[in-house]
């Protein structure tokens, strides 16, 4: 992994000699920005400085430098006891002659960045903008192998599940038992909190298990995703509960499966992020469905759950190949419930067969 | 609760317009500081503007505005579906005539609080500081109610895991079976990620569970909590598996113990916190251990895992009544494992019969 890694700090160090001239430097503080540049999960802050020499430093509790794993990083890390271990890559970076330090705006609090002034004032701080995550966007194919797990661990889970007697058990319980078949597939803990809905509650995004039971005719809403290595899938998929759906579960199902194909076939390198939304979106739309549409009907996975690109309708941007993405639509009724289908998929050029779909459980609409 | 809460945000407003002057507003944005001042969990960025007049406004996701339920808060929320609700704060307070906001530096990221700056220009942002966190640290009879369901939850799932067969089973396992049972008694979730550590692995603080398994002669420590209505407590135990514990096991667990006690034994009002540190650290410094310790022997509790007050060496201030806190010294040996005992305590007066013990699971050596 350490070559991976010396390789990804290397090009994200190009970027910044371009910007910042011979003597600038950068500082890393997200997390899924350090886990990417250097393979270790930080346990609390921590901060990887990036220097032209090159020369680099990750700084953080002693917890975070002893699980560095990364061969080129050993030698290069500082444990930090006390304060912050932003500023303390700041007088390290004044000290080594630097003079401008890029930092993570978006991730670093205005008393942290205040901290790291206070601690290097002769040092000038600029912004390094989203660089990194711009940088993880598309993915190489250890990445996606590992996606792929993640998404074959999910699945397994979830057929497993469908074995299950359903009806009368809570929604908690339900996704309490999804994340125990998650570990015992090998993942290291669910990508985001298992959401499972049941009756009216199918088909909201992001719903938060309750205690209510699962009954016979409900449609029941699942969405979950393994984390192996850090890296995180997702799939959601919908069911009928009993012997067979009413009309109006078929019709509503069919929609939404008809808008969520009509997404996985938009993902080809070259498209626009708001042209694959549309795809989705217009099917839902036509329904008359406008009023209960997400505000976006996809993401990019990876080290986050939800990362760039987003798929809505002012994302700007085009699809790159080896880009991993949800396709997501759902529509929700309130008082009668609802229908999501989600996959993760990698956008792979035409000649390469089109999008690869990782989340393969069948989207059929199962009676269970 | 509204009315707690519309208290709450009255001290916070006094002490507000005491440093900021007639024309001062502050704005919230840390989710635990939002949820203890309106009762509302956000989902998402968001923001709460307290003005002088006094109108208060919630502002975030339409997710969050419609799980208000603070009646004082009715019809002041404000649901923002693009941009920043920070920003749209600003220029709300701005148009209220607002000349100065104290933000929460310690929770705005340099590009939000640069959001707000350019949404409102004329506005003169200074710091609130950890003004609402001070406010935190003593509780009410009411969030004293919370934590002691919690303990109650934790103590029960801790109690049941005790009764079943655990050699065989891996860390994993048996820390998921933990937060099932935390959520069979009625928790919203765990506190905290639970931790399981058996073997070479006991002791270790805040261990991630593995797939080690349990065997006899282990040492085996866990720490888990539930968490109730926001509120969250911790316990830890460290137990010996099979029939009798080994010499070295039995001096370790006593020591670690006599450490434990003396920490609770220091919690009384007017105690400065690092005394309470140092009455538990002197125990094992005294027997050699000084090596091998954390550096703190407890935190608060409360909307948050940790808060404040740190019990720690250079922790400054004392402590109040009503304010509940962890003691969890242990002593971890690389290699052969190790001992944690961890309580949450409310502390109270002498004269009321001293601290409060929430988790109330035997702290006896016992062999499973």
């Amino acid at each position: 992994m350490s070559e991976v890694h010396v390789t990804r700090r290397a090009r994200l160090r190009e970027r910044c000699e371009a910007q910042g001239g011979p003597a600038g430097a950068a500082l890393i503080t997200l997390p899924a920005n350090i886990r990417y540049l250097t393979g270790c999960a930080p346990a609390g802050p921590a901060a990887l400085l990036l220097t032209p020499e090159p020369r680099d430093v990750l700084l953080g509790s002693p917890d975070t430098t002893a699980a560095v794993t990364d061969e080129s990083l050993r030698g290069s890390v500082l444990p930090v006891t006390r304060g912050d271990p932003a500023a303390a890559a700041g007088e390290l970076a004044a000290g080594a002659g630097v003079d401008t330090l890029a930092v993570e705006e978006h991730h670093l609090t205005v008393a942290r960045h205040r901290a790291l002034a206070d601690a290097a004032p002769r040092l000038r701080l600029t912004g390094l903008a989203c660089a990194v995550e711009q940088q993880r966007l598309v993915k190489d194919e250890e990445e996606i192998s590992a996606l792929r797990v993640s998404a074959e661990m999910t699945d397994h889970a979830l057929g497993e599940l469908l074995e299950s007697i359903l009806v009368g058990r809570t929604e908690r319980h339900l996704a309490l038992e999804l994340e125990r078949r998650l570990i015992d597939h090998g993942a290291e803990g669910p990508a985001f909190p298992t959401s499972v809905a049941t009756g009216s509650h199918a088909g909201i995004p992001g719903h938060r298990p309750t205690d209510r039971r699962v009954e016979e005719g409900d449609f029941l809403s699942v969405c979950l995703g393994a984390r192996y290595r850090g890296y995180r899938c997702q799939i959601g998929r919908t069911f009928v509960i009993g012997t067979a759906p009413a009309t109006w579960q078929i019709e509503l199902y069919d929609l939404v499966f008809a808008a969520q194909r009509a997404g996985r076939e938009a993902l080809t390198p070259g498209t626009e992020y708001r042209a694959v939304d549309r795809a989705t979106r217009h099917v839902l739309d036509a329904a008359g469905y406008s009023d209960a549409l997400d505000p976006s009907t996809g993401h990019g996975v990876g080290l986050e759950f939800r990362e760039d690109p987003r798929l809505c309708p002012d994302a700007m941007g085009k699809l790159d190949a080896c880009v991993p993405v949800t396709v997501e639509p759902g529509v929700h009724l309130p008082g009668r419930g609802g229908v999501r289908i989600d996959d993760t998929l990698v956008v792979r050029p035409q000649a390469d067969g089109g999008p690869e779909l990782l989340t393969i459980t069948t989207k059929e609409l199962l009676a269970l």
